[in-house]
């Protein structure tokens, strides 16, 4: 069985909101909105910084969206890492997105002692279909 | 021999700021440098709105910038196809950017009738190591 | 909710075995297990040519086999295409097989009429742990 | 400017041969033809246990053919590493090879302490467009 998380939800958005406040910058950026067992979950807001002509959320709004959930679930699994390194993101695209906000359920399926591997599952809020699959690989510093 | 492309580097950003005005929303965006046979080099203007703290670019704006070379390689090579759409990218992250503007340049290694596969190589300017190497598939439809 | 299969597993096995007699060449190749709604479970026996020294199952063992759960998902939800062509494949490597048959478990998260997308899940048989995890796109011919 | 190679093609092929004797299991596997700095060519021999119906050279032979070169191009780096394994793979297929060997070029794009990251570019012999793309992550034991 996984083990518990040792950040709260509050406790992991403290600390993102600390050292990456630029997440926010030009409009409201991905919001923590639950951590788990090896897992997090984020909400995208739907905003006009991240969209693309005809409503739809651009690639790049869904690439960060996946690349934050992970690091929560690492932060959320190990505590403040702030050296972790993203080393690896391999994305599919499936469907357009719907105008609403997107959730990224992040699952890790390794957290060894030099590297965590996962993957992210997003879609419109609502929906069952998923709009991208991530999955990406963060180097942890010797701790 | 790869053919010459169809679009010059002029017609291709009018394009890109006609079809994507907000690449550069919230600050500059990246820009066509150059567009050759299957090929195009964009630059990522170094700009608070692309950094990490430490001043570094941050994952999101370079996996950005791989994907709308990619789309401007292939924007070059058929013509105006606004409707093309990623279906895959994948990212090795390798060096930390320099505080400096960071040069894409991209390859398509293949432009058939229903997919195009490219590569494109991140350096910050002025350098030789490798920041980051993405590859990515664009689905081309029917004409 | 995914539509059921058009092929059962034997009619699908038979299939297989029919266009691509050389996955057993040499002994015993990845065998279906099961086929069910976009998804696809297939088995590798523990055999002497998938093996690396130390007594684990190759790498190259583990990718052919998730190259073929994804294709027999494929089958089994669109039934016989044989020229549906592999176009992009990614592998996360997580840990080391044990001595035993590996599982492999398919799922197509988009079945659309160009291109099929899924993952496979990929463990030593009778343990929780992911050995290996796939993603991986398939192109679909006209019909 | 890369550093040059510690261990000669021929040294190289008899550490191969010792530690995975199993890649010439049921014919002729991958053969190492050249070394360089930061750099490996292997050749794949054109052999009836490589193929799919209609004399194509499968696509595990060619992910096998990549996951080799990469390891010896890390192996003509940094000396014999048994103990090096392949975090990740992503492949894009872009033609059906010819009924000819294979050629695959690696070449690491990052020889860090922890993490080496490749790239191995596979042709058929003497043409000059791409079968197959791969990268590729080693992690490399401390020493």
């Amino acid at each position: 069985m996984p083990p518990e998380p040792v950040m709260s939800r509050e406790a992991v958005s403290a600390f993102l909101d600390e050292v990456f406040p630029q997440i926010h910058h030009g409009g409201p950026g991905p919001v923590v909105e639950a951590v788990g067992p090896l897992s997090a979950t984020m909400r995208l807001p739907y905003h006009e910084r991240h969209l693309r002509p005809g409503g739809t959320i651009s690639g790049p709004a869904m690439m960060g969206l996946a690349d934050v959930a992970l690091y929560v679930a690492v932060l959320a699994s190990l505590g403040p890492v702030p050296l972790a390194v993203t080393t690896n993101l391999s994305f599919n695209f499936m469907r357009k997105p719907a105008r609403r906000d997107l959730i990224g359920e992040a699952r890790l399926m390794k957290l060894g002692r030099q590297l965590a591997v996962g993957e992210v599952l997003i879609r419109s809020e609502g929906e069952d279909d998923l709009v991208c699959h991530a999955t990406g690989t963060y180097a942890i510093p010797p701790r």
